[in-house]
């Protein structure tokens, strides 16, 4: 069980990712290398932090998971791995992981320091395939992260926005668009449910109101609906059309849920 | 060997793959996974019955191919698996099997039932994840299909276009137009051959008119032609550029295929 | 150790990328297939041969690389096998290998005419899949490049643009947009040095003149910089933005570095 996954915004119109599946086969020939995603738009750590949150859980123990988003490489950020009670986070230290990490027992923080597991020479501008993509093998291929360098005290977060409940409403915020259109809330399963929720109100370039339902064929073809989406959290879909599209939905838009009365 | 391949409207930007290989790989970790493609359109059946036709005769004999695209996820829609003499289907019951089917000798068609071989908990709108993925793993894993669930008598079929033949024409359609804007129609290259056609001609925005030949260079650059495409289908390309682009051709513009006299 | 990897124009929308992969696990089902990119421009052989050559290097010895760029499929263009000390390269005689080659030991340059080792039938418009991956999976199986075919004293090369360097000036163009918008350039790390260098200038829609530094966030946000990237070439960033697009640049503009006098 040698799985290593990647979550970047390298794109795969170069060769960024074949070089870190090469570095990595050369350490650990029998790598499974699953691709979460590369197409976190350029720079964005949130993006990157909310795809392995959504993805991680779902791996078997042991997995090495590797998140390259990283607009400050070659500069004084640190590089680290986490070594939970379930698998491991390769990356840097600029908050990509913190998602991912907030479930998990932390077991240690490590600094990627020590320069004999990363490729010769390092180069300033791609620690995916010269400092994230060799550790990551090393650390799959049994390696203590211990041997990586000093024990940190913890990691860097980006702050998860925060839902509030008040008289009857919970209010959040978008904080994903997906392929689909499908605008997805911090809002978690447990602060609704089809039973209490009333209306659902989504404040984009045009206002949205729609009741949750089980699913997104509950509603007529090209008609807003509300569920709980495939990560636990409340989206805002249109059955057969995009929402994002349809109602001007973008992320950090605000999202109120009245609770029936 | 452990193939299971994955045709879906997912897309790449997403983590939604990634999370089926999540537990593809949990059940099965020799699995090798083999993503034909995940930019179907969103909710095309008719395009994922095709990609998953034009390549599943070229895996070897016992892969599982999963497809979904699947507009109806959570509704009433059923979740079949279907075993041929050669290989396994799994995926919903709309249509997106179908084409892939319509070549192999059934056995079995089995409902997804037992709940026993699912994620849990089944969310209501990723069965991709939730149902598809175990199912194919557990079947590429040596699983009789029978455990799956009642068996069916029949599956839900997409319609082909039919193509016709009277007075020395043969009458079809577009099915796909490719990467390329290679503009591939349902005529299959025993309905046609160089030495018996006259003229191709293809109504889009613009009309087409073009010769059949061996290959897209038979043709000077930029200029339109028609070949039997590695499918064994008509196409109609622009040697060097993008049928579909320079004349406007869409999927269900209708092609003639003149025969010589 | 059974490496493939995979550069080629066909996209990620159709199932040709499947399909070559179908055919090499039919004839090696222990084949680690990794895709560098299959979105190079269609028929782009300079930009298949640049993605090629910046990645091969990264593998294990034996792998083996295919690439198919290939607008003259079924003319009269050649398949060539070439086998060097450390690696084997598959693809048409068209030039898209020969940068990939360059830095390589050449062992010996096999044409591509034993039908024994092709997909039966061959067809006349994807040789992707009927002849360089069933080729691909036999070498990397262990047949002898001697197997495949007559040998041939040389192979078709895309010349590399020469630098020139005169006065104090290294002038040079660029061969790379990446997904960033980085401009990456033919000047190689040798020529240029942070301490000779006075100033980096690209002559693209708008001029950009530059200082180079060690890593893009040298600079402020949304300021040009000249880093050497990650292939030891010189390249144009924009810190945290394109300046392919701020700057309009584009393959072929010129780029001059000045020295320090």
């Amino acid at each position: 069980m040698r799985i290593i996954t990647l979550t970047t915004d390298f794109g795969t119109r170069d060769w960024f990712v074949g070089t870190m599946k090469a570095v990595i086969l050369g350490i650990l020939p029998r790598a499974k290398v699953v691709d979460i995603t590369h197409e976190i738009p350029p720079g964005d750590i949130r993006a990157g932090a909310f795809a392995l949150m959504a993805s991680c859980r779902y791996f078997p123990r042991g997995t090495v998971h590797v998140a390259v988003v990283d607009p400050g490489v070659g500069s004084q950020r640190q590089a680290i791995a986490v070594q939970t009670a379930r698998r491991f986070f390769v990356g840097p230290d600029n908050g990509v992981l913190s998602w991912g990490l907030a479930l998990e027992k932390i077991k240690t923080i490590r600094l990627l320091e020590n320069r004999q597991y990363f490729l010769q020479p390092v180069s300033r501008t791609f620690h995916g395939r010269d400092v994230f993509a060799p550790v990551a093998a090393h650390l799959s291929r049994g390696l203590s992260a211990s041997r990586l360098g000093r024990e940190l005290k913890d990691f860097v977060r980006v702050p998860w926005p925060q839902t509030t409940k008040q008289r009857g409403e919970v209010q959040g915020e978008i904080v994903h668009i997906d392929r689909f259109g499908n605008a997805i809330t911090n809002i978690p399963e447990e602060m609704v449910s089809c039973e209490r929720v009333g209306l659902c109100e989504m404040l984009g370039e045009r206002k949205v109101r729609c009741a949750l339902a089980e699913f997104y064929g509950a509603v007529p073809v090209n008609r807003p609906v509300a569920v709980i989406g495939s990560s636990g959290l409340l989206e805002i879909a249109v059955n057969g059309g995009s929402a994002a599209q349809q109602f001007g939905l973008k992320i950090a838009d605000k999202v109120t849920v009245r609770m029936k009365s």
